[in-house]
């Protein structure tokens, strides 16, 4: 990564695209959707609390059973992509409702490109000491 | 994905041997030897609570900081390589002091290969609801 391949435009577009569409699907309880966000083969996830998953059908059978009990209505905010090593890296603070005000949860998401499409590889999310207020509304993620 | 290129036996052990060292580092409050485990480049850091840091000043800084103030004394429990294109993404429980028993985090590391040497990339370390007991002693990551 001392001098690291220029992540194009249009792949910079297309991951945030991907980074929004999981939260749209996540928010929305849309498994399917959230199925075909996921990429083929060794994949990881790390839900708030929970020891970390591998495997596809671990991972998809956790979103089953999230996306099936009411999950948050969460919001992302703050995203941003850093290549490394050929993957995707996003970042980003989620926001989901709690008693008194928001929760704030630091996150990352990691996409692979398999074929034309970059896929959710790995997420992690866990409670971040961050101020909702400071976030603002819901942000169209900046493309810079 | 569908067809994942192989991670040979030694970058595995590799990999594992690298994990297992940025928590040597961790523990030992060897910020020299941390500095050197993570990679030249776009790099992203979550620690637990905290927003996430990206670029290499931002991530060290927040190390020399962690570093220079009583760090933990970590382990690692149930390291785990996915191969995700390209880069290596290592899971694992991190196990810390607590008041009344040992606190367990889920964690990740993403590393890259920088020349021949395998680096970290991204690290996040988040809370997990994990009984330390279940964990057994220290143990010696699997090459599996």
């Amino acid at each position: 990564m001392t001098s690291p391949p220029a992540l194009s435009h249009s792949d910079r577009e297309a991951i945030l695209f991907a980074n929004e569409a999981f939260y749209a699907a996540f928010a929305g309880r849309d498994y399917a959707t959230m199925d075909a966000l996921w990429a083929d083969g060794d994949v990881t996830c790390i839900h708030p609390g929970w020891p970390p998953l591998r495997g596809r059908d671990a991972v998809m059978t956790s979103w089953r059973d999230i996306l099936a009990h009411e999950p948050p209505d969460v919001s992302v905010h703050r995203a941003e992509v850093s290549l490394q090593g050929g993957v995707a890296v996003v970042t980003c603070i989620e926001l989901i409702p709690g008693p008194a005000r928001p929760q704030a949860l630091s996150a990352t998401n990691v996409f692979v490109k398999q074929g034309s499409v970059w896929k959710v590889s790995h997420h992690q999310a866990g409670i971040a000491n961050v101020d909702p207020r400071t976030l603002g509304q819901k942000e169209k993620p900046a493309v810079n």
